[in-house]
């Protein structure tokens, strides 16, 4: 399979890469390096992006910013970082992308563990988080030409404890090893709709 | 209680003010018409209706579109509109009326039945509605003051069948006084964080 991987650098992005690299193509993407570079808040630069590409099999989404603070002093303006960012990213990579991938392909969202279980600071997160899985889930029955549609909700990561950890008082972080299985699973199985948490 | 109704024209909105206008003090407010006009979407509006308003001990908000399109031919723009719409003009008014309400205060959202039950062409629909109820739980383990927050998610108003029902097929649609009773329960109870849903 020809794999495009956007946010290809992060933690997680080298962990999805790492699983796929032996056997797939691998076209990686991001802000700042890779082989296509992408802002995914802006649909013109999706649109190049794609473009760019050519057809794949796979799109899988690693990237994507929220504002973590107290809601008694968020402003609009800071709630809106998660919407703009992490779930528009998202979303203009699946609305344009749904045009250029090859019939039977997939894409992979990346949600994560606050969707269901609030933290202090998370307001924004949250409601981000759950957009991105209700998109999943509605998208799935609308897609066409046998696309597939899945999101990863995984738990804060090992590698970033040090800095989340005083985030998730009580949580468990997860090896970015083990979120990347989910990634797998999705791209390489038959599910569509699902949202696989790893926590 | 001082309550103010954002909304209060709509179908829902003329409803819960009939539940409420006997025992209560009513401020209605609307995009077009009330004793309050309020572009939710806008911070600045919100701010000088809250200004306006003065304290209050309930607000209740029954406004806010969505796009409703097939996924195939959704643009970003279009799945915007739910969310500057529906998703933040809600958050817009807790976030600034927070600082507003009286101590031991109420806000009560309005979701949807598309939050957790999908429809063809409601992929906006469903990331707003979940949007608002994860924002909705998430802010009420942070609100202050002993302030709580719910949300109501209605089904398809019987009311409004003629227009939407082809949309919601075989779903069961339900009067809009029996909707308002949510609203009751989550300005006149006691709970937090909850979501009514009305099916």
């Amino acid at each position: 399979m020809r794999i495009l991987i956007i946010g290809a650098t992060g933690t997680i992005g080298r962990a999805v890469t790492a699983v796929f690299a032996e056997r797939h193509e691998i076209l990686r993407a991001g802000r700042q390096s890779g082989e296509l570079t992408v802002d995914a808040r802006n649909p013109d630069s999706v649109k190049a992006m794609f473009e760019q590409a050519g057809k794949v099999d796979a799109v899988i989404m690693t990237a994507g910013g929220v504002h973590v603070g107290p809601l008694g002093a968020m402003t609009p303006e800071q709630f809106r970082i998660g919407l703009d960012d992490k779930l528009m990213g998202q979303v203009n990579v699946v609305l344009i992308g749904q045009h250029y991938v090859n019939d039977g392909g997939s894409f992979t969202l990346t949600s994560g563990i606050v969707s269901e279980q609030p933290i202090r600071q998370g307001v924004g997160m949250m409601a981000t988080n759950r957009a991105i899985e209700g998109f999943v889930q509605s998208a799935a029955s609308e897609l066409g030409r046998d696309l597939r549609i899945n999101v990863v909700s995984p738990s804060v990561l090992t590698e970033s404890w040090e800095g989340y950890g005083p985030y998730f008082p009580g949580f468990e972080p997860v090896p970015a090893s083990r979120v990347a299985l989910a990634y797998q699973r999705s791209v390489e199985g038959g599910d569509s709709g699902q949202v696989y948490k790893v926590w």
